[in-house]
């Protein structure tokens, strides 16, 4: 047998490869599933050419051909030549034109195309085929010795250029000094003399660079030209791409050579782009831009200002009905919105590229559901057609790409948390808390936040940070929030004890008004006009059969009504985390948490835990009140005590007056409670280990919450979740804490119904998901806290990583930030570890998700995969999440 | 067949179970290894019985009564009285006594004795059977009023305290009305109608108490005594005991009940303890004490003083040989020196227990080798005799006992690293550095240590802090260096800049010369006299037959030529870990190092590293020197580089000065180096991803050192080990970047050998033994950095768990504290993962562990049985992880 495979092996390597595939009105040989050989745009090419559309003619070298060049030590494969010959002479007859003919020269594109686009290969060259003969033969052709001439200097720049790596520079300045001779400014005033006159001395730059003369066989331009796009697939810049974006297996580029057509021969040529639909809106209206009498590059390049498609109607009402004719075939047969380039040569219409059309999320959905009317797609696909993540701009106010445009931008930073706002300078919690109580919009500008700031970030329209990434506190909270918040802008020197900041170099105040984007991480200096937004009908439908085709829940975390209640709107179908912590900074709130934390007994810490179980009741009234009939889990206490604590000896004087002792008592338990590390230290479970009291208050304050709402005819639902469990045993002894408790708050309360309140935990700490076994026995629930799941699996501090992970990921050690997107090498294997464990000992086990990871689709994709029953997220992301989910099902069922 | 099983089933239910296991000259119904029926004291006696030595007479009530009498809701089996009844019939008959007697009464011991020995549970009734009418015929059988009038109230004591709940001060507070009355101090003046008189006034203060008279029946003492200890089984201390201890599926107590022996009935009576031979040192001689006219207790309580055994002789020649040939009957049976009580009743030696005896490090080497030459016991077996963790005792000194009882102990902490140090105090590094070159002895006192006191730790004969564990800075390096250090005085309030120190509200100074023994924690004032170390020919057989029965090999985490010689002389196979950042601290280097860290430019920064290199390549030849022909694994930097730079502004002005910049200027870098959690932070690989150039030197400097060593013919045999890998892609880009370095460091030397090199990683980020089948692509081998792998997989940082680890280990939360003793069920799974993970696509793959674990027996056998190659621990632990590898290997071949 093994002698059998090697002989079928010198037989497939003996067959001579097709080294051309053309296409054509005669002759098509490639079609758009062969992106592998032909790269995606000699693909499309030949794939419009079948479906009837008017393509100049052209053929692809395939991609088998690049990778035989590096095969053969960067030698053009035998043969090559012969076939390009014969594959120009096809072209020939397509066009009637001969390639370097001095009356009716055929001239062709070349053009690099990758299966995969690729930025860093090489581009195009435009023109091959002029040569000294040849641009008389254009200059009889077309009648207009300008134009030949023209594309005669711009073949010779395009070619030293882009194929001989000579400096584009350099043709500038010869082009100077003959503008300067005419006596002119603007290329386009240039006679065809003068052009005639570039094309010498061109030339003869040409000669001095290269060392020979710019070839005058086309066949000789060909295959440089084709050699060069082999060249360019190994250049730095493709390898480093390649690298970054893990692209690998690919075998090499493609090359396409394509007849020429030039929309710039007169009144009756002419060219534009458009999208068969709007891309902003979505609306089923031809969107595009067109100029007479210019070349493609013309149109993007907004030297001249395009005219609006609608008035190609008056210039050839022909073309018109023809375009809107191939609007209908492209969409019929892509079965999506596209975005094309033509090219009008003499009254006639030539289509040179079509590509799915780039839209908002806004114009995605209503596509998706349009689409879906007119049977061109299912309601799966339309649903796979919409980024989950985009829809979270349809949720809130952004700038106009117009306003934008008019002001000055002063940094950027990382688009922590989508939107946009505009307000003065805040450089405390306090102040913004003051001023925007007085009625002024004010942007908080603080180094990071912490949770002393919450007040002042609840106040603030937005948050700018110099420092902190994606996960930082700043950027958590405001997502949770929808607030605008632009996080690490790293520009920003701030000074909170001067009120001013200082950013390139100039200082502003805290009167200054700046706007941030959210959404891009912009800071603009002056306001900037909004949208706001609104949701339309597809929306709606979108959610509609997103919720039919989902499997998981979509939780979202809360901790307030406020936001409860919008995460509801949303979709919400329960909360996957109420964080309780922030709840203890409020007003007189702190006091008394302070006074707990000070507290040198147990009678004392009770006595200030019993100050705070009031409010807990209330705020958990609230919740359940807005989140009545659906599952609420409440984590109890979970950040370390000494982030209750002022650090500043200010601030600790402050606090021992408020509580009448000293102040170097203040100081030392600060001292006391420091720790080097404290995403390790004493927090989660631990601290209700050490301080039952405080788990005993909570769940007391959760459970006459409860009870208080179902003697109002209010469905409360809570579950208690345990934070930052590592053993079997931590949960199993808080659990049995926990459930004493709830048994003797019904007794003192009398409460004669039933109270079903499940316990569970957060899977947060790597042990936790490895002994999942375990813990599960003690379990009703677990919820993966992926956030502190990613820091430990890592080892990767949120707060500190920014001093290394734009390298990381940069040098592609890290293909992306593990705290957006989760890693599932590592992190999700811990995650499905988790879920087996947990389940081979509870079967019915709920499992969620709360860490950031719940509103990231391709996380929520893999949370599909594992069998996560429910995901949780900020309230603004519930909408992309129940679309990922319903992704998720839809890609795993075929 | 399931009705078959529950008709099995109910026949094993109806067979009558066994309700006594007698003991005696004339039958002996139980042995030694039933101890879950009879509990360890049980069938220890049935088997001293068993083996023909003269035991008091007696029976067990199995565990499986206990087992009844719960599952009956605490109620007495039934026929168990009746069982109870012929089994004391028997002992009569042995004793020719009667229960109850007027004339001839048989006495019993009440004693529970559970499988597992517990405190908390009750522990013994004496002389039970003493009645009104038996103290009679106990005065005519003995001829001592007073002796019996003794033993009936310490009977009516005993039963009523213990059995009965009562308060022994209440009878302790009737016989002082006695003892006033007949106007006598001591106990043993009062006479035999004082005691009577104590006797009638205990059964009054019984009959008050308790509701009902003291019992006159012997068979109601028995029953009553014997429920007792059913149900001190299930009293709080036993229950707690068992959770902590993790001791689940027992049935219950047993009940032994014996005749009594008494040594206190003249002159010709006695009681003694003691060991077959010498629990301190081995040597095989009887060794212990007796007391002639007393009880057991009078030994222990210590109100006699006893004489030593050898002056038995003198007293009851006969008594002194058959102790003699019951020691050899004894250890031939037992094969192992035992711990023996026994009593001499009117000229009749009785033995009354008898157990494997505990015995120091050097007792257990030497005893276990004697054994191994009497052909008592096998090699394998000498070699598990011996607790592997104890053998550090016998290389470092110890304070002698005696010397330790004469001074005032002032406070303990953590034994962190043994041994014995006396010294004045040393507040800082350089305190300590300067007095110790003046020829002083100081102990370094300090909240914590830190890199930067390196050079004071070295100098001081021990270590003292006030803060951090077992695994703490200063734990660490002092383990290393094999340098006394007591840690985590919790009761020392250090004030550095005064130079004192707080401990119970007394102040001491640096004048002050204290002791701290690191194998205890203690913390003494004054001059501790010391024994110094010295290694037995035993010792060496011993380390002999562990090498050669073990699989593993053993190397030794060094930083220092010293102290890898050390670990050589005691048995290192070369080193698995040498930290390259302590080498940066010495004299002017630390200079060059904050050069570096604080230069702008990377020219800057290759220009300190290049003042660095000379010394790290005399450090790396001095080490390849001392560990010629053996692997030394040199690990990068790995620690932040903050931890360089001074932290306070005083010493922030220093460092500007000696490099010529503005103090501002290295505050700044300090700051920007600041991070909310180091240990998750920008150190290990990561440095080297951000600052290659580190990287490069360090390889430079080990590679010139092995060309240096290899043209002295010396073998060295370098390793490079690149920490806190988390991904594939940091490994492969560093050691490329290494593999690259080496190359050329060979070319620019002309060297024209082979050097092999191999390059590996640590695995201590849990992610890296999650994806070791990807990291083991370009890794020559791993090593399990098990201490930071633990914080991580826990998420206890270290240097903070101490606000909550006592308590964790106190409620039985955490078993033992993870950093001493691996983790099996977390840690260790993913030290399995990550060995079959590796090994999956890498056989070959060396892989060892160089955490703290390396050196503690427990983790050692689990590193045996994931089948690493190689355990590195500091060199004082290098015998023990020697004998602990050999342990494993025979434990595992069992």
């Amino acid at each position: 047998m093994a002698t059998a495979t090697r002989r079928k092996k010198k037989a497939k390597k003996t067959r001579t490869p097709k080294m051309t595939y053309c296409w054509g009105a005669t002759k098509t040989e490639g079609n758009a599933t062969q992106k592998e050989l032909l790269g995606g745009k000699g693909a499309n090419l030949a794939e419009m050419t079948s479906i009837g559309l008017p393509v100049p003619p052209g053929f692809t070298i395939p991609t088998t051909m690049c990778e035989a060049y590096y095969k053969q030590g960067s030698r053009m494969p035998k043969g090559l030549g012969e076939a390009t010959v014969k594959a120009i002479r096809r072209v020939e007859k397509e066009t009637g034109k001969v390639f370097g003919s001095e009356t009716n020269p055929l001239l062709v594109s070349v053009r690099s195309g990758a299966a995969i686009s690729m930025p860093g290969m090489m581009d195009t060259v435009l023109n091959l085929g002029l040569t000294d003969a040849a641009v008389h033969g254009m200059i009889e052709l077309t009648g207009n010795a300008r134009f030949a001439w023209d594309a005669y200097r711009r073949l010779i720049n395009m070619f030293g250029d882009v194929v001989m790596g000579m400096e584009h520079e350099d043709f500038e300045h010869e082009f100077d000094i003959v503008k300067k001779k005419h006596g002119v400014e603007l290329d386009t005033e240039l006679s065809a003399k003068g052009l005639s006159e570039v094309c010498d001395r061109y030339k003869k730059l040409y000669k001095r660079k290269v060392g020979s003369a710019f070839p005058q066989d086309p066949y000789k331009q060909l295959s440089h030209a084709v050699e060069a796009v082999f060249k360019s697939w190994n250049a730095g810049r493709a390898i480093t791409y390649r690298q970054i974006e893990g692209i690998f297996g690919l075998k090499g580029t493609a090359v396409n050579v394509q007849a020429m057509v030039f929309g710039n021969m007169g009144k009756d040529s002419g060219t534009g782009v458009g999208f068969t639909r709007n891309p902003s809106t979505g609306k089923d209206v031809f969107f595009g831009e067109f100029l007479v009498d210019a070349q493609g590059e013309d149109v993007v390049a907004g030297i001249r200002t395009p005219k609006p498609f609608s008035q190609l109607k008056r210039w050839n009402n022909a073309i018109y009905n023809e375009i809107l004719r191939y609007k209908k075939v492209l969409e019929k047969h892509y079965r999506d919105i596209q975005d094309i380039e033509f090219t009008i040569e003499r009254g006639k219409l030539w289509m040179l590229q079509t590509r799915n059309g780039k839209r908002t999320a806004a114009a995605a959905v209503k596509i998706a559901v349009d689409l879906v009317k007119s049977r061109l797609i299912t309601r799966d696909e339309a649903l796979l057609r919409i980024p989950a993540g985009d829809l979270v701009q349809l949720l809130l106010p952004s700038f106009t790409t117009k306003s934008k445009q008019q002001v000055t931008k002063l940094a950027k930073g990382l688009p922590a948390s989508p939107g946009a706002a505009t307000g003065s300078l805040a450089f405390s919690a306090n102040d913004a808390v003051v001023r925007a109580e007085a009625g002024e919009d004010v942007i908080l500008v603080r180094k990071e936040t912490s949770p002393e700031d919450i007040d002042g970030m609840q106040h603030a329209v937005g948050i700018l940070t110099s420092t902190g990434g994606m996960t930082s506190h700043a950027a958590v909270v405001a997502r949770g929030w929808g607030k605008c918040c632009v996080a690490g802008v790293s520009e920003l020197h701030i000074d909170s004890k001067r009120k001013r900041v200082m950013i390139g170099g100039k200082v502003y105040d805290e009167k200054t008004i700046l706007s941030i984007d959210g959404g891009t991480g912009e800071v603009m200096l002056g306001a900037v006009e909004r949208h706001e937004p609104k949701l339309s009908n597809d929306f709606d439908t979108i959610m509609k059969w997103a919720d039919q085709r989902r499997r998981m829940n979509v939780r979202t975390n809360a901790d307030s009504p406020q936001d409860a209640k919008r995460a509801r709107s949303f979709g919400a179908e329960g909360i996957g985390l109420t964080r309780t912590e922030h709840m203890f900074f409020e007003g007189d709130r702190i006091l008394a948490m302070r006074q707990m934390i000070l507290a040198h007994t147990l009678e004392k810490r009770e006595e200030a835990l019993a100050r705070l179980m009031p409010y807990q009741c209330d705020d958990f009234i609230g919740i359940f009140t807005a989140m009545k009939g659906l599952p609420v889990t409440v984590r109890l206490l979970d950040p370390p005590l000494h982030e209750f604590l002022p650090h500043d000896s200010a601030g600790q004087r402050d606090v021992a007056h408020s509580l009448g002792i000293k102040p170097g008592e203040v100081k030392r338990r600060v001292e006391q409670l420091h720790e080097l590390n404290p995403m390790l230290g004493h927090r989660g479970c631990r601290l209700a280990v050490t301080y039952p009291e405080i788990l005993v208050m909570q769940v007391t304050a959760i459970v006459e919450a409860m009870i208080a709402c179902k003697r109002k005819k209010i469905d409360a639902r809570p579950e208690i979740m345990i934070p930052l469990v590592g053993t079997h045993e931590e949960l199993a002894q808080l659990r049995e804490l926990a459930a004493g408790t709830i048994k003797q708050v019904i007794k003192k309360e009398r409460y004669k119904g039933k109270l079903n309140i499940p316990i569970g935990t957060m899977i947060e700490i790597p042990r936790a998901a490895i002994v999942a076994d375990y813990i599960a026995e003690v379990a009703d629930f677990f919820s993966f806290g992926t956030n502190d799941l990613t820091q430990l699996t890592y080892g990767y501090s949120r707060d500190d990583i920014n001093s290394f992970l734009p390298h990381y990921i940069e040098s592609g050690i890290l293909e992306r930030d593990p705290f957006q997107t989760i890693d599932i090498a590592g992190v999700g294997k811990l995650v499905s570890m988790g879920c087996e464990g947990g389940r081979s000992v509870n079967p019915k086990l709920k499992i969620g998700i709360c860490g950031e990871h719940g509103g990231d689709p391709i996380s929520i994709e893999f949370c599909n995969t594992v069998g996560l029953n429910y995901v949780s997220c900020s309230p603004f992301r519930v909408p992309t999440a129940r679309l990922a989910s319903a992704q998720a099902v839809i890609k795993q069922s075929t």
